[in-house]
């Protein structure tokens, strides 16, 4: 499995990624799943990869091959990250006409996605979801994030504290707890964590970070939150508790 | 869909479920998911449920109308809980011998899943989990928690701050910010929230709460704990970037 996130905002973007990658739970593996494809200074490309690790690497591997063919289209000669997000798509597309009849003739899912983020010149920062199919979608201030793997563990810390006018540090520590708490309940998501922050039109990605597994920030950090939760459940107001008598008069809770 | 949750703790147990039951996302209805079969003073039967709506009312059906002809075994025949999850395990398997080909010839879902919890004389509390296919598993002190339903947006609360020492009233509040979580991401968990404390080796259920729609403990619980999580944020250590010079000298997220 895997957890990658994606987190727009005024001031620019973060992405986040695990490296684990597991066929059953009795081969796990370590891989990158966050690539930086940017040219500092001209063009910031930022991917993340989840799903089916053969077609995942197979268009990773197309997107660098036609960046040695110049004559080709690549990412470099695209002017939108629009027009990047649908050529990722028809790389997934091309992978699957090749191995998808081979992968399901063994009931192997060949399904992938990737999150496609950064600023291109003339254009704001973004970010985009594209499918296994191809298709994609952007995130918009309304829904700031965009979320590839296993999604749910870590979706309730971005749905209650994340905005578009969050500070970028606050972004990133959300990002980050948000790939812990996957970490911490679904063992086929873990570290090494790797975390990028970019702030918008700089075009280039300043901010990077690798906690590995051991890494005392981590540990850190969790026990920070882990304190801060705990006080948060002190100063939330008490339960306003229906008392019962000694006998239960009315049974509320049976039709 | 359906959230429900139950933990067992060294003074007692609680239990809290949503009431929204959907079919398809354009027929939603509530219905009580938390039933307490308990004798006040004697035995505490308390149960959720979790699955194809038509079955677990079947099971709750039988349950009843056995009560009713004492001469058959029934929820207060049984001196141990461990029995009684067996007992509705035999109910599941029972409703699905009557149901399940004609339910699966239309391809609907017939599972389904139950906690049983309480206290029977001569036991301590205890907390089970029935499976849809009747077979049963135990909460123990090391994982004192069990849920059914949409289980994952509301386990990363749990795994970060409960323990089988923890305060009983954070406990409570605990399961109810597990359930407000998995409210706020998944529209088919929804209110109201039936929430039930028990003290161990009381008994009777004293603790019952229900928070509708819009009540104001909900909105004022929400307000504090996205207070709570925001300063949590400003207080977690600040991040280590490995700062990047000007152009990037070597891009670690590329193989």
């Amino acid at each position: 499995m895997t957890y990658c996130l994606g987190i727009i905002n005024r001031a620019g973007l973060v992405l986040a990624a695990d490296s684990r990658t597991n066929a059953g739970v009795d081969y796990i593996s370590t891989y990158h799943k966050l690539f930086d494809f940017s040219i500092p200074g001209e063009r910031v490309i930022l991917l993340c990869t989840s799903g089916n690790l053969s077609v995942t690497q197979g268009v990773i591997n197309l997107l660098k091959r036609e960046l040695q063919t110049p004559e080709t289209d690549n990412l470099n000669t695209f002017s939108s990250l629009y027009d990047i997000a649908g050529h990722i798509g028809a790389k997934i597309r091309q992978i699957h006409d090749r191995d998808r009849e081979w992968l399901e003739r063994d009931k192997i899912d060949a399904s992938c996605s990737f999150l496609v983020a950064g600023q291109l010149p003339g254009e704001i920062s973004q970010l985009y979801l594209v499918y296994s199919q191809g298709n994609f979608i952007q995130a918009t201030p309304e829904t700031p994030f965009l979320q590839i793997g296993e999604t749910k563990y870590g979706k309730p810390i971005l749905d209650r504290t994340l905005t578009y006018d969050s500070p970028m540090e606050a972004v990133a520590k959300c990002a980050l707890l948000s790939i812990d708490s996957t970490m911490k309940s679904n063992i086929s998501v873990g570290p090494p964590i790797n975390l990028m922050m970019y702030h918008a039109d700089t075009f280039a990605v300043r901010h990077k970070l690798t906690l590995r597994l051991g890494d005392p920030y981590l540990a850190k950090m969790r026990k920070s939150w882990e304190e801060s939760l705990r006080q948060a459940f002190e100063s939330m107001p008490d339960l306003e508790w229906k008392h019962q008598p000694q006998a239960s008069d009315e049974d509320i809770f049976i039709d």
